[in-house]
């Protein structure tokens, strides 16, 4: 049976005064006159390849099946046109390099596309038949795109009351204002979100509504939670009703862990039967409910591959993508060539099924980290009523949330002000020799009063910390270190729960 | 003798609002216990490195002495931190795969900045103390960058009457308009440009005066010119005057080619005794010229080595990187790890004196070209007085420019209009099986006749090629197209000059 799906709905009247002036460069009308064997073209201004003094890349590379640690079970080598080789696995489609580290292809490279392009039809199961994807630098950079592509200065956007801050930061400089949505411990609170949007006028006098949300649902940075289902399914009907756009951030989208056990006895990785229940057991993302083609899916091998290949991509309506295309055809150009040509090179040889694979292993050497970070917060932090610690259910952070007002000192010595209380015990902590990063420093609107949060748990306050980048025994003693500054300030003697 | 330069001048009210509003990561305040050993450092979001895929990467290259072409003469090999081999030529400095591939050095790879810096002092000789080089994804970026840290809506700049088309694309997004300083067939003419800002609020009711000066100064885009040190001399004492910051987008720096020598007999590539004697031949660059610190130069692997590096960096005055800094680390964060380890690993293997020796050769090379065209050109243009040809003197491309009103049917068909004779000659070139492109798609300021261009030959009209990637039998064949479709047009029956 096929099913014909519905194109996207219409929204570039969302589009951003610069979007709207930045025309295509008349150079660009003569490209299709490249390829065509009657025309000698001397229209572009592509350096000689010949001249290019690398003839081919090779990498020592991971090889399914995955074991612990990557090591170099395969040898991958890319050469320029013609003379490609070792293409061991079916299916596998270079890169030349010759074409590589030319100009060109600002969209990115085709069978790296190809290969994302079908990875995002397995994963998203698209609503829509008009979507597509483009290769990006990274989401960091996705994201300021994104605020050039729609906002102009004087517009708002709504965030999770605590983000990621360069996120923030990226806004305020362009003279767009970020307001809170308000989070509890299983993330963005839907309900909340939907008051907000109800009394906007009312809460915030002249400020023009929302054109957007920017979310980081899983594993959201500070915090570590992941959305549920019925939470972004409640988020997207809001989104439909307000005419907002979505944005969602998913550099950990993959890192969606196994429920932490306390008992480590009982402990055992989950084994997936099939490579759909693994699909099928991950959260679905924003784009996966997309009926409209409000959602820009933010994507990045940051987190599964490695940062240095500096290569993401935006799925999303075909339309809106070719905002983003004009802009950086002006900025970025593309992704390196090398990274293109490594990254297709890799993943073409894996295949869809064993970078499959590959994200299952990772999910198990994550979750290993985030059990051995758990297991040390509960046995070194002290279990008192002023504390919570949340089990990381995805992502590669974890938050040690702490009331403030139970300080022995908090009225006399902090006159009563919890950010008072979280830069002294950030200070202590560097003291103790180790270091998270106070929330402060990921609030929304932090500056700003009225876009600050609203009444509740204000005395509430916290640190995130990783366990992602440290030895696993360093992470041990810095959580200690941890717990026996908490208790020394808190005044409570020992760790043991 | 030690000589102690002077520091920059102060241009920090030169920033846009954006710049003033990009208020620092409150994150990168903790970075400095990084690698504090008491301190166990919980704070980055840094996947854990020994999950990257890859272990090594390699690539065939080309080594010195190095001969037409380049072909794999020397095997490079860039493995994670502790495990390099192969380091050749001493001096050679890898940037480890591990931190290549990791998050960190937004400024650029410490071993390749080294290496940069190196020839940046060679080659420009710093007049002033406090400069500083920082990586880029290229100039593309580098220039679009440009306009967000120093321009605001409505601000204006300067840039050649035509000049390449999407640095004015990405002005006008942004909301910056950009006027016309007058070429003459040996580039920017500084004789008009002081009149222009002599005459700045005569000429232009109302319009601010420009922040700074776009220029292609070398090889110019499109016009294939390069300026001579007297008129750089001359500009930038009009810069000091008017108080414009110059920045110098130089891609094709070092394709500066030896003269045009009609007889082919009595060519003869030219022969430098020493670098020394190479590097005093080249023409002076703005940077050089800089004792305030208002020079920003743009500089890019993309001509030299591979476009698709997508690497390059800006050499100017440390407090302005400073702030290029801060909006790099919120767009691309740092060029590709995999382009870092390579292209340093490249570099540093070679070492200063054989980039040189590289440069050299690739001069040789396009110098080739560049008479392969010339020479077809002289053969096959019609040599009336209504075409002029001028010698390349840098760069990739060349420009054939015509009289329109030389057009037999100039009045009758075009109605004395130019631009349409050049339209119609692009459509016939296109129909002849050739394409070059109308040199109208360059203008600055095109659409808005108070900044087109001044009165004078108007009638002049001219098309851009390039030499550089078409195969040489091709090219010739090419130009043989365009010689009969110039006959045929203005009505003149052989080639032969």
């Amino acid at each position: 049976m096929t099913v014909t799906l519905p194109p996207a709905q219409d929204f570039s009247y969302k589009f951003s005064e610069e979007t709207k002036a930045r025309i295509p460069s008349p150079l660009k009308t003569c490209l299709r006159y490249y390829n065509d064997p009657d025309i000698i073209f001397l229209g572009g201004g592509l350096p000689r390849s010949e001249l290019f003094p690398w003839d081919s890349v090779s990498a020592s590379c991971a090889a399914p099946p995955f074991k612990t640690g990557t090591a170099g079970g395969m040898q991958l080598h890319v050469a320029k046109s013609g003379q490609s080789a070792n293409a061991v696995v079916s299916g596998a489609r270079d890169v030349p390099l010759e074409r590589a580290l030319q100009y060109g292809f600002s969209q990115g490279q085709p069978e790296l596309m190809d290969f994302v392009r079908e990875h995002t039809r397995r994963l998203h199961r698209m609503q829509y038949a008009d979507w597509d994807v483009l290769a990006t630098v990274g989401n960091t950079s996705a994201w300021e795109s994104t605020l050039r592509v729609f906002c102009n200065r004087g517009d708002t956007i709504l965030a999770e009351e605590y983000t990621f801050s360069s996120s923030l930061v990226a806004a305020e400089a362009q003279g767009v204002r970020a307001y809170p949505v308000p989070l509890d411990e299983n993330g963005m609170v839907p309900e909340r979100l939907g008051e907000l949007l109800d009394n906007w006028e009312r809460w915030h006098d002249g400020v023009p509504r929302p054109k957007l949300l920017y979310t980081v649902p899983t594993g959201q940075n500070p915090t570590g939670t992941c959305l549920s289902n019925d939470r972004r399914q409640a988020v997207y009907r809001l989104a439909q009703q307000h005419d907002l756009l979505i944005v969602e951030d998913e550099p950990y989208y993959f890192l969606q862990l196994d429920p932490y056990e306390a008992d480590a006895g009982r402990r055992a990785p989950r084994v997936f039967a099939s490579h759909e229940e693994f699909v099928g057991s991950l959260v679905r993302s924003f784009l996966s409910l997309d009926t409209d083609g409000r959602v820009l899916r933010l994507d990045s091998f940051s987190k599964v591959l490695a940062p240095g290949t500096r290569l993401g991509w935006i799925a999303g309506a075909k339309q809106l993508l070719q905002a983003y295309l004009a802009l950086l055809e002006l900025t970025v150009q593309a992704p390196s060539g090398f990274t293109s040509s490594l990254i297709a090179g890799t993943l073409t040889r894996w295949g869809q099924e064993h970078y499959i694979d590959w994200l299952i292993e990772l999910r198990r050497e994550y979750t290993h980290l985030r059990d051995v970070v758990m297991d040390a917060l509960h046995r070194y932090i002290p279990a008192k009523p002023w504390v919570r610690v949340n089990p990381t259910e995805a992502g590669m952070f974890f938050t040690v949330h702490l009331n403030a007002a139970a300080h022995p000192r908090f009225v006399s010595e902090y006159e009563s002000q919890p950010e008072r209380v979280e830069w002294a015990l950030y200070e202590k902590m560097i003291a103790h020799g180790v270091l998270a990063v106070p929330g402060m420093w990921f609030r929304t609107g932090g500056k700003d009063p009225s876009r600050s949060r609203q009444a509740g748990d204000t005395n509430n306050i916290f640190f995130r910390g990783t366990f992602a980048a440290v030895e696993e025994d360093k992470l041990v003693v810095g959580i200690q270190r941890l717990g026996s500054m908490l208790a020394e300030e808190f005044g409570c003697s020992g760790f043991a729960r």
